[in-house]
């Protein structure tokens, strides 16, 4: 066992400190907020985020440089967009290189650039092939709780994947490996414009049939602006894909159900965003797909709704009744091409 | 517009009767009680099974010649143990063919037959290639309210699959075409199995998480069993595999859920089947798919987990426990394997 550094103390660090915990590692949780780590020490409890004890073998810091000594793996649990400046100044603190994880689930609006290349440019000490991302369908609540859960980790360098693996796994958490580091990140942030769309159609008072039907046409579109941007079609099948996406567009818990459900229901974006007072992942996410398969000629419908209902005042019921009445077709078409491209190349 | 059959009358027989209706065909929906069908002549309703008024484009008999005389299609939503004595009556009293269409989700148990082998063994009328699925996530009540649904029509005869999409696609029904008749039905009956798991995992008190895994993991051991049976791998992931599963997993009104959550809570199967009081398609799936799995090799933890849970009083715990701490490994070999023999051979 060792030491693990969580840099990140929401609700999703917190938990995955658990598990590392329960694991038997001395985990040292880093919040930038010199209070919050003063309240985790003493208490052990971080209310805000978790309804739950915290193991005392976890520590909390607010001191970046104490919280990465001696570490033999960090892992990156902040927002997506707080991912560079966190990163630069970890890598000016740093004196070696232990394992590098994110569990970040989000991506840049504009580039379109993923967590791990996001790190990559703001650390001098990593390749992009030494970073994992792990993904999964996860509910930090459920985890902290130790109800099973299963997620991936993935890398492009599959020692790094393994050690990860071996980091987390427990009883009731269990850790699948994959190579396709792009498509276990996408997976994990475009679902989220899914999410929005199964909040829509609740919002509309629509039944199962509608989200299902949303869910998976959602997924076969997400399945091909990813593979587009060089992802292995296969990953969205996976834990990080379909599993993540279930989870996501059938809890109300889900921030971007709620947006989306609160759009269905009639309110514009601007009041939502305002009533939430939060970033909502999905609603960056789907402009920045929106232009991307523009340009690149990705054909997605369910997007392409969703950013009318999002940025050009379309009702959401118009946005369904163009996708329902679209050219009848075969349905396996498109992804069956994915597919037969990628094994016959 | 035409006159078209409808075989059964219960709730998914009566909300594609609506679909028909509302499209501009004559309906001659049969049932085979007569008082079933004088009720709904009279009052235009059907309440045992649906809380909604009829069309009265639809009408309802008792006697099965006279409800196939001069239509041009026959669609058959019977349950899946009446399909061989129904199809053996029909073929005695047919004087044409008029396309056949069935929407009846199941498998015969030991023979592990779909659908339409048992059509095709008692119609001489029709040959297996003639024959058309329809299948999808579409509960019923739904449907019935016009709510969006989509669903697959699947055949081995193009021309048929495009005649039943024309026959049913409306405003609110959206239907596409596939070429793989046995993944389509696979889909459909194999669905059950993993919704009794999803049931058995809420039943436990798991979370969200672990239902989400359960679904993915469930999913690809269903694909490879559908691939060993001659499916396209690639269906399991439309609306009829991945589509289907979510509505069937994520609702209380699905029966195999239902059945699945009590063998959570502690109940035996016997206890369960007269509480119930109707067939649980699931069980006798997940025994025939156990015994196949085990004859061809297929691996398929999950469902070896719930026919121990059924069938050798294993507690339901225990199982999960197993399913939990199997060997790590990578998570895409199987499906990966799969679609590049497909592809490649």
């Amino acid at each position: 066992m060792s030491k693990v550094a969580v840099l990140g103390a929401g609700s999703w660090g917190t938990a995955l400190s658990i598990v590392l915990a329960d694991k038997g590692h001395e985990v040292q949780l880093w919040t930038h907020r010199a209070e919050q780590a003063e309240v985790i020490n003493t208490t052990h409890k971080n209310e805000k985020y978790l309804e739950i004890m915290i193991p005392e073998k976890i520590k909390a810091y607010s001191d970046m440089k104490e919280a990465v000594t001696d570490v033999s793996a960090i892992v990156l649990v902040v927002p997506t967009k707080a991912i560079r400046e966190v990163c630069s100044q970890l890598d000016r603190i740093l004196t070696e290189s232990p394992l590098l994880i994110h569990a970040s689930k989000g991506i840049e609006p504009r580039t379109l650039k993923r967590v791990s290349q996001m790190i990559d440019e703001e650390m001098e000490r990593y390749a992009y092939e030494d970073i994992v991302v792990l993904s999964g369908p996860s509910h930090a609540e459920e985890v902290a709780k130790r109800h099973p859960t299963t997620v991936t980790v993935a890398s492009v360098n599959e020692n790094h994947a393994l050690s990860a693996q071996d980091l987390f796994f427990n009883d009731s958490f269990r850790v699948y490996t994959s190579n396709d580091m792009i498509g276990v990140e996408l997976g994990g942030a475009l679902k989220n414009i899914i999410a929005l769309g199964a909040g829509i159609s609740d919002g509309l008072g629509y039944g199962d049939n509608a989200k299902a039907a949303l869910i998976t046409r959602g997924l076969a579109e997400i399945t091909r602006l990813g593979t587009s941007l060089g992802a292995n079609p296969l990953s969205f099948l996976g834990l990080s894909g379909v599993g993540d996406l279930i989870v996501t567009c059938t809890s109300v818990h889900s921030r971007n159900w709620r947006a989306g459900n609160l759009l269905g229901k009639g309110k514009n974006l601007d009041e939502i965003l305002e009533q939430m007072g939060m970033v909502v992942e999905g609603v960056r996410t789907a402009e920045a797909a929106y232009h991307f398969a523009k340009e690149e000629g990705v054909e997605m419908p369910i997007t392409s709704g969703i950013y009318q209902v999002l940025y050009e005042n379309i009702h959401p019921r118009d946005v369904v009744e163009q996708l329902m009445n679209r050219n009848k077709r075969e349905e396996t078409d498109d992804l069956a091409s994915l597919l037969r491209n990628k094994y016959t190349r």
